[in-house]
This record gives structure tokens, sequence and C-alpha cells, in this order.
């Protein structure tokens, strides 16, 4: 990690709301979870910070479980050429939006987890508790409440797409959900172990396989192609692996077959990817040659 | 008005609530209202329909009352170009909508009426009562309830705007006044009374000055060049006058110093005007000769 | 001309092309014409500068005489709420411009007329010495040279609308004679002379009607919607007339059946309309209380 | 190939030029090269198609040889989000393609080649000759006429981007090169043979070094997010391989370190790929297992 050192502090931290804002800028973690559950870290590993739209994994993950695939006449699967949370594309299209990580599709993932499950919310907590190992893995209410008093956007794609008829659920309790979702809080290990779900595949912590081959192989296709925002052909040359990344700073890799690592270091760059996360994951590929290309 | 008589019941009655949809297409009124003070009226004009976007003058007429300009820093009056309806460009203008007669500027327009007032329905039905000289005249709850319940798209216009800082009200109040105002309803003869007003260059019925000259001139220059949604330059050549549709098939239309004219028919055109308003307005002015051309 | 003088020199010289940005910023001209011929000006109205955009009204009648229709088949009437030189909503519509105004509107035009005529440049300025009596009047060859050297924007627009299949004539060719239109030079007397055509609803200096009354309606309803770039809402209120108005500082103003105006300023403002020639007018409606609402 | 039997003569062949049409929509052809060398065909392997956007991979080789990066400058990396030769984008961006597998990339592809090398037809051609061993391969001529004569779009294209100052030579010059680029014809089994030079990470047939190892991975990342048009987000996870497709119905296939995978099928789907080429590749990566994810 020395190469990463000297980069420490750099970028911006998320400050919309206040409880991302106050996240020490020094931070960095680094996690590298192998299929056989072996795990390796570096740095702060163990410090929680908010997953945000990493979440968005995990939720496309439990709606596409058994074999599900209605979730895909409700959301594309293309890049979307344009900011995570514009609603000109949305309006030109209908209301189905471009794939399941910008805003608008993860809230429509969420509608959906919301409408098979009954407590979306708490279908991702229980997932994620259990492949990270953590029974208090939970969402930051502070967070959450302040997500809600600045999510105006966020109602205004949601109530876009209802006008559109694709909205399954009241908008008021779908943004609930979302909120919570995005507010989980997670340690830089824990992510790198919840990961491993995608690495091996679809298979859980506890052996049982929760989606099967193609579908993991679907999420991770999302990942490459839409996972860092508006930053995704970028990430796909210089880090060469499906990755998600959230604007506190997380951001999770996934070597198919093979590892799934986790990054966190809260600066962001002008794109709202982690400065100190992305460094350190280009670096890990060019050194284990495990880039998919 | 044989040549309009021809054409009654072309066109497609708004359905998009219910109640709109229960007109019969066969009415017909036209009302011209001289400046000082007689009406002439031919056909149905003591009916009643729903006001719609006409209501959209007389709210901006309030905001613009004593001199105000302060509207004019939350909304454009430049020709939209685009959907009454659309987001893209309010998107791309940072929430600032381009004129007062597309959806977004007038809940911006109700918006600021209800920051000053504190009760903005409440203030344009006292305006409307006095000047049509109708004491009873009110919204229609039924229509009402039926625009919040389909309402979604305005409420992505309104949150699109608040996330920008556009909105000193919260939305769904806001949207409340709203949709009551639009479901006001009155009667052509009614309609051409209270648009007096405007060809009175900002006297009221009573003989009192409510705005300027100059902001009557305003007003009426946005009518001309953003009134009738994407027809407006149809209707600038087509009718030659300052008007305002509402798809209730209202229009209103104003000879500036000499009468305000009003035209019903619930049938509507393509672009949301009323078949036959359009078309009895056109005869008008070509016999007229009251272009403003 | 009181209120003028201490604005004289604001605004910036347009300089895309050399020629043009050789004006003195300090000249201004204004001359009203009256429906009976007469002639009042006041500054530097011997002048001649570049007409550019104001030449696309003359072009506009000329396609649009002997009651043909055939043009609006090929361009719209609407104002366009982009930048007069945009090419996404010529994309998203198909190769048709939202009016005969904007650059790609004006490129159609040219075409129609060359098709029509054999020579679109001549015809113009045939027409141009005729109703200003000045037989001398040409294109600027430099301007028109420099045009064609910077043409790469109209050039895209072009074949775009060549690639929908709305071009009659090869594009080169068009563009040659479009660059040649708009490099004549006027001066402002001359301009007031010109535009007693619509003034007088489609009759000539000589007496005979080239256009039909409602013909020239159409083409003053136009001035007074899409005359003035994206100005035109802000124009309507301030001036009330149809105007045009050109990046060689010039403006023509249409009082319809009783006066033609034009102004000359070369500074600009923010939106491509003469300062001074925008304050003189406004100045003049309000004087005169000629305004059309 | 049993999967792909009963598909052939599926989709539209592209007809836009005359010379496309005339293909035979019952060929098809796949060929596998592996990297050392030995090729495995099944079908029309011999048959010469259309290259079109194909030849864009190789191209961006040829600008980004002995670690050029200056072509960057120019021309973004990130998937597009809307139609391959789509202007609105470009206006957005100011002249600047999102990625150079959309048809102003390219033509700013070839632009810089040509500018580097005075010959970029002559250099692409050069290249592809070595690396099949066909010293006869070159364009044809009658389709690079015929796509000369239809784009007027590239042309619109070219034009916006030179009003934007992103060309270096004279539009005309630098379509003709890219037409005739375009135009090359190729046999699958050619194909194959040259996209080595990728699944090599950069070294050519003869064993020399052409591009560095990363400019190789930067590559199959575009091609990955953005080498099948509007369908890379689904061709990244059907077929999990970096491809290009071409409207000829050719695709170029990479399984890095591995194999060059050629699949044709002159009818396309409605996004523009071939419906039996995507069809295979499909059962090629499901069969060996060779999906990147």
């Amino acid at each position: 990690m020395a190469r990463v050192r000297p980069h420490i502090g750099e970028g911006k931290v998320a400050d919309y709301i206040p409880e991302l804002g106050r996240v020490d800028p020094a931070r960095f973690g680094f996690a590298v979870a192998a299929a056989d559950g072996s795990v390796h870290t570096v740095g702060d590993t163990g410090v929680r910070f908010s997953m945000q739209s990493i979440t968005k994994v995990f939720t496309l993950a439990l709606v596409t479980q058994a074999g599900e695939t209605h979730i895909w006449d409700r959301v594309h699967r293309e890049p979307s050429g344009s900011a995570f949370n514009s609603l000109y594309q949305l309006e030109f299209e209908n209301g189905v939006p471009r794939n399941p990580f910008i805003n608008p599709g993860a809230i429509v993932v969420t509608d959906e987890l919301l409408a098979n499950t009954g407590d979306a919310f708490a279908a991702l907590r229980g997932l994620l508790r259990a492949e990270t190992g953590n029974p208090d893995l939970d969402a930051d209410g502070v967070t959450a409440r302040s997500e809600l008093e600045t999510g105006d956007r966020n109602r205004s794609l949601a109530y876009l797409m209802a006008g559109f008829g694709n909205m399954r659920n009241p908008v008021p309790e779908v943004l609930d959900h979302y909120f919570r979702q995005c507010s989980i809080t997670i340690s830089t290990e824990e992510l790198a172990r919840a990961g491993l779900l995608l690495a091996r595949h679809g298979v859980r912590a506890d052996g049982s396989r929760m989606i099967d081959r193609n579908a993991a192989r679907r999420i991770m296709a999302i990942m490459l192609t839409c996972g860092t925002y508006d930053a995704a052909g970028e990430f796909a040359y210089r880090v060469g692996l499906p990755c998600k990344s959230g604007v506190g700073g997380g951001i999770l890799a996934i070597v198919p077959g093979r590892y799934s690592v986790a990054a966190w270091g809260p600066g962001l760059d002008a794109k709202g990817n982690s400065v100190t996360g992305a460094l350190a994951l280009d670096t890990f590929t060019q050194v284990t040659n495990c880039s998919v290309f």
C-alpha cells in the first residue's frame, strides 16, 4: 500500500448530508476475501462507513434470486451516459431506468423487493448480517433521516416513474426503505466478506446457493459497465474488474471465482468515486495481474 | 358562428381524470366582453367548465400586483419549445422553469402566491369572484381530488424544483392549492368578464387598478408567446391575439384595450387546445380585423 | 434619444469573423418609415452594416409569395427554446427545424428559394434593391468568404437535414447562397424602407402586392415569437412589436399597418441582440404607445 | 453450432447502401484463433464481408501504438447511452465524442491517424494485411463510394466537431479515408487471425510488440463497455467477452490471453448486431466457460 499512502486525505468527502461529512478523511482500509473464506486486511478495515450505493448490488441480488427475471421488465441493463440522478433520460425512455445502479433504477429495485417481501430494508439487512457474520449490522438512523430530508431529487425521480406506471408501492414508503438501505454501515472487512456472494457466483457464506451462476454473472457484468457512475469506462480500463462504488467512499470489486476485494477511503474524486480506493484497486490488479482483460 | 357549427363535436375531450371526460362534447360557447363592461354571448355561455390552465393568467396577475417582480427570479419568460410538463429543460436550467404557463412555472407561481398570502387558492377564488360577479364561483372538489390522485408527474416537477431550492413551501401543500385552483369552474360569459382585467391593462371591474399597465402588457406578451402549449406560434399567426387555453376546453383571448373574448368547446386537438374554440377565435379576428398584427 | 446616448458603446461587437469585429462600437442609427413612405432618421442612419439574420425576414417573404405554402412542410413555426444554432432539437424532430429564423430553418428557406428561382442570392438582392431604392445594395465579399471559412456548424446543421432528406440542393451550393445573403450590407434608413413591405401587409414600394395580407401577418407573428433569438419573450414584453435582429447589430421592428422601424448599434448583449437598438425600440414604443399589447 | 442453425436467416440485412443489402442472409461463419496461431473454423469462414465498424478496433490500436495517449484528449472512453450516430451528446459535450467506437469517435481516430501517418487508410490496410496474412486484403470500392454518397449524417457529425476545433484535417479528406476503411472486406477466418493482436495483449503475428499490454487492455475494456452499440450491457452479460460488431454482420470477440473469436451472419437485430453471430458467441462462452465474469 506504499503507492496509496501519499494520496490519503485527497479528494472531497461527500457532505450533502452532515453525517457523511463528519468522517475522518485520513482513514483508509483494504480487504481481500478469498473464495475459501480467508480474509487479508490492511489499514482501518474495522471502521464502519456508510454503504450508500454499494447496497444496490445486494438488493439487485435479492430481486433476482430463485430465477426471478420480472425486474428486467422494469429496468434496463445498459450504461446510462449521464449523471446518476438525471431525469431526462428517464423521461425520454418512458420511466424505465437505464440500469439498476443509477438512482431511479435502484429505487425500482427497492420497490420490487418491497412488493416481493413486504420489508425491503429487513430483507437487505438480513442478507448482509448473514454474509458478514455481523448480527448487529444496521442502518445509521441519523444518516437515514438526513437522506429523507434532502431527498427531493430522488422523490422527483420516483414520482416521474410513478407517473409512467413503474412503481408498485406508494413513493414515500419506497423511499423510506431506500434511504434506510443506503445508510447501512459496514466495515471494509465485512464488505469484502459480503462480496463473496458474487465471487462465488451466487453461493452464500453458509454454502447454500442464493442466485444461479448466470444471475451472478449478469450482476457482475452490470457492475463492470455501470458500477462506478460516469467513470465506468475508466474503471473498466484501470481496474479491469466489476466494481461498485458508493459516496461513503467504499468500493467493492470482484475477481470472478476467486476474490472479493473491498477498499475504503472517504475522499471522492469529481465523479464520486473514492480516490484512495480506486488507486488501491488499480495497484491490486496490476500487482496480482487479475484484471479480467 | 356558422363556420364553427360543422366542427362542433370534433377533437378529443380530456379524460386523464374522469370528471373532465364526462363533459358533453357537443357544447360550445363564445362570449365577448367590451372594455365598457358590456357582454355579447353565443351558445352555451352559461354552462360552467373546468378552468384548468387558464387560471395561470390570474395567479400570475396576483403575484405581480403592487409592482412585485420577485417572481421573475424564479421563473423565466421565454417560450419552452417542449411539452408543457417536460422535465428535461427544467433539469438543464437548474430548476428555473421557462415560463409561468408551463406546469412547473405555474407551480412556482402558486408557491409564491401561497408564501405571499397564506392561502393561494382563496386569493385566486376571491379575485375571480369579484371580477366575474359570481359570489359562488368555486373549485369542483371531485376534480381537485382526482387531480391529486393522478398528479405524479406534477409532483415529480415540484420535487425537482425543490431539489434545486426553488420552492418556498412544502411540495404537498403547494400542490394542494395548485390542483384546487385548476379545478375552479367558470362559465364562458364569466371568463370573458374576468379577462377584462387584462383588456383594461390592469384595471379591475370595480374601477381600481390591480396591476400596472406594464405588468398587464407583460402578461399578454407571455400569453401570445407561451399561452397555448406547443401551438403558440400557430395561434400567434391564426388568431393573432394573446391567448391562454386550458384542457377543460376553454380559451381566453385579449384584444388589448378593447375586448376580452372567451371561447369554449370541450373537444381538444392534438396539442391540447379546443378545436371549436380556436376556430371561433380565428373567425372572430378575421371578421373584426382585430389581430394585433 | 437622450435615453439611449449613455449606453452607446455598451455590449460586445460580434467578432466570430474579423469583418464584423471591425465596426466602430460607438455608432448608432434609428429610422422610422411610415406606411406613406416618409422616413425620419436619427444618428448614423446612412452607414451600412451587415444584415446577417435580418435577411431571414425577406427570404421568408420570397418563398411565401404567390400563396406558396410548401415551405411549411419543411420548417415549423414554433419558438425553439434553445440556441439559434443548436442541433439536438433538429435531431429529435427528424431534420425539420422549429422555425425559419433559427439557422437551420433559414438554411431550408434559402434551399427552397434556390430551388424555386435558380439564384437565391440574386432573388434576395433584387428584392432589397427595389424596396430600399438603392441599386448598388450588395453583399460584402470579404464577410461572405469569412462566413464560409468559419461555417462548420452551419455545415453540420445542413448535412444533418440532408441526412433526413430535407435538402433539395447540394449543401455547399445552398451555404454559398446563404452566407452571401447574410453578408448583404444595408443602412439603417434603407432597412426601415425595406421593412415597409411588412408594415404594409405585403405591398411593395412600387404599390404592387408581393405576398397576401395573411402571409405578412404570419411573418410578423413569427418575428414576435421567434425573431430575437432566445430573448423573444423578453422582447415581446419590452418592445411589444414583431422584431428581427441580426448579429451585425441591426434590429427591424414593425408596427403593423403603420410603421417600419430600424435601429442599429453594433454592441450586442449576451443573447446576441443590439444593446442600444433594443433600448431605442423600447423607448420608442413607450413614447408612442404603439406596442401591440 | 446446432443451436445456431435454426436461426440462420433471421434478422435484417443492413441495406442503407445497396452493396450491403446484396449479401446472402443464409451465410454463417465462425472461427476461433488460439494465441499460438492455430485456427478452427465452422461454416462460411472463407467468404469476405464488409468489416464496417469492426475496423474501429484496429484504427484505435494504430493511434495508441508506441505509448501514444494524445488521442484521449480528443475522445472520451465512456459508454454513450445513445445511438451510435447521435449528435446531441456531442453538442452538449463540446465536440468531444463519448468513445472511439461511436461514429464521431471513430472519425476523430481516423483524423488522428491521418495526421500521424499521412494515409490513414493505407496504415489500416497494411496492418490488416500483415495480421491476416492476406496481401490482397482491400476496400470494396463500390461500397466506399456508396458510403460517401449516403454519408450526410457522418458529414454533419464531422463538421460539428470541426466547429468545436476537434478536427486536424479537412473534413472531406478525413471522411474519404473513414469510408474506405469501413468498406474493407475480410473473411471470418482472417478476422479471427487479426484479432489475435488483442488476444496476445498487443503482440503482432510476427512476434513484435505493437502496443503495450495496458493499451491492449484499454482497448478490450472499451470493447466490453462500448463495442456493440446500444447493446453493450446485454452483450457483457450474455457473451461476457470484449466484442466489437459491425453492420456487415461480423463480430470480433476476445478471450484475453487465449483466443480471438470471429463470428459472421448478415442478419442484424434491432440494435444492429448480428443475430447468429451473437448467438454463436453466447453458446461459445457457455460451452467453454470462458466468460470474463
